[in-house]
């Protein structure tokens, strides 16, 4: 088994939703970002990358690439995962958390889960979403943007560490 | 096999000691929270629920539930434990990361891992507790909080990767 | 198996080049540190410490000791994976994120990647090197200093968790 673990930050901006973890929530800010700024799926991609040493978002999906402009995350958890697929692995588990003071992330979390479900092709027990807020303190906690965590476990057959 | 993560935060206030990883730790400022604002315990738990998917610790210790006030973050350790050995989940090792300028950690790393041996009722020998500054960065940096991360690996039973 | 994570800041000061995983990149400036100030390689040693409860970098190298001064971080990783190896560990995959604004870590990942395989002596496939900016938030985004995350996953012969 492999474990990677995944991090990003993005920076609000005027608007008033947020996408995080697939899920699409009314808020008085928006994310800035190339794509829908999906903080939570770009620490997961982060992480199901790291399990396979495949490189991280930035070598698959430049920024500076504009066919990426604007398009759902969920595209490259996606790819992540067939990545790993193909190269032999199955998902044991995904893991994010969501750091940030607003919006709440609540009574979002089972259409997150639903939704990562589907994303990975694995049962939802296997996938975690938590929250948590930074206590008002640095920059999540003056409301300036959400950090996400990441971790993810992927069995390789016939894997035997050196 | 899987593994989750935990990261939590807790702002300083006016007080003589604070509570890391179970123990008490005489200090010229104290962790504000509802409970004893254990945030290595915080993280800890978090990373323990996500390794069977059960929410955060928010989910079962609400903050605005007046009945977890003052108490010892122990119990929300030790629930999450229970709860993933009902699930069938042997827990393999426990780490915790404290990030802090201050008090120093070392002197007590005995007893705290004594104390997690306990509770999480493991052998010693799977259970770390790590520390590092900031080196006076950011908001722990400026000594307005304490950060914690975690990573728990849970096995569970007859559990095959699909 | 046994996962561990690690967690590392170092300070930005004038100089023109800094060291990551191994590599030395020209830059405009300099971290600050006892070492070589390698931050993922003092991350990626904590993760590895962690998996089998042996404390931290600071518990095997203060830094008030003379005799690290100057000197590349890479006998820190080397002795945590001998740790590992004499208590029976096999060492599955390690993965470092860089957080920082510059200098840009892609075109120097192989390198990196090569020079964490021959200090673990495992394959380059289980080695993953990503990384990250903070999107100018924070202390990262403020270009004040570089952190870095790190998970390190190692199979104890013959382990079987409680
Ligand atoms: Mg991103
Ligand atoms: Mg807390
Ligand atoms: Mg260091």
């Amino acid at each position: 088994i492999r474990t990677g673990n995944g991090y990003d930050v993005h920076a609000f901006e005027p608007g008033d939703h947020v996408v995080l973890c697939g899920v699409s929530i009314p808020h008085d800010k928006k994310l800035a970002g190339h794509s829908d700024a999906d903080v939570g799926l770009h620490a997961l991609t982060d992480a199901l990358l790291a399990t396979c040493g495949a490189g991280d978002i930035g070598t698959h999906f430049p920024p500076s690439d504009p066919q990426w402009k604007g398009v759902a995350s969920r595209i490259f958890v996606e790819h992540a995962a067939r990545l790993v697929r193909a190269r032999g692995g199955r998902i044991a588990n995904a893991d994010i958390t969501l750091i940030c003071e607003a919006p709440r992330v609540g009574p979002h979390r089972e259409a997150m889960t639903e939704t990562l479900s589907e994303m990975l092709a694995i049962s939802r027990d296997r996938i975690s979403i938590k929250a948590t807020t930074n206590e008002k303190l640095g920059f999540v906690g003056r409301e300036e943007g959400i950090a996400a965590i990441a971790t993810a476990s992927v069995v390789f057959q016939g894997d035997v560490p050196e």
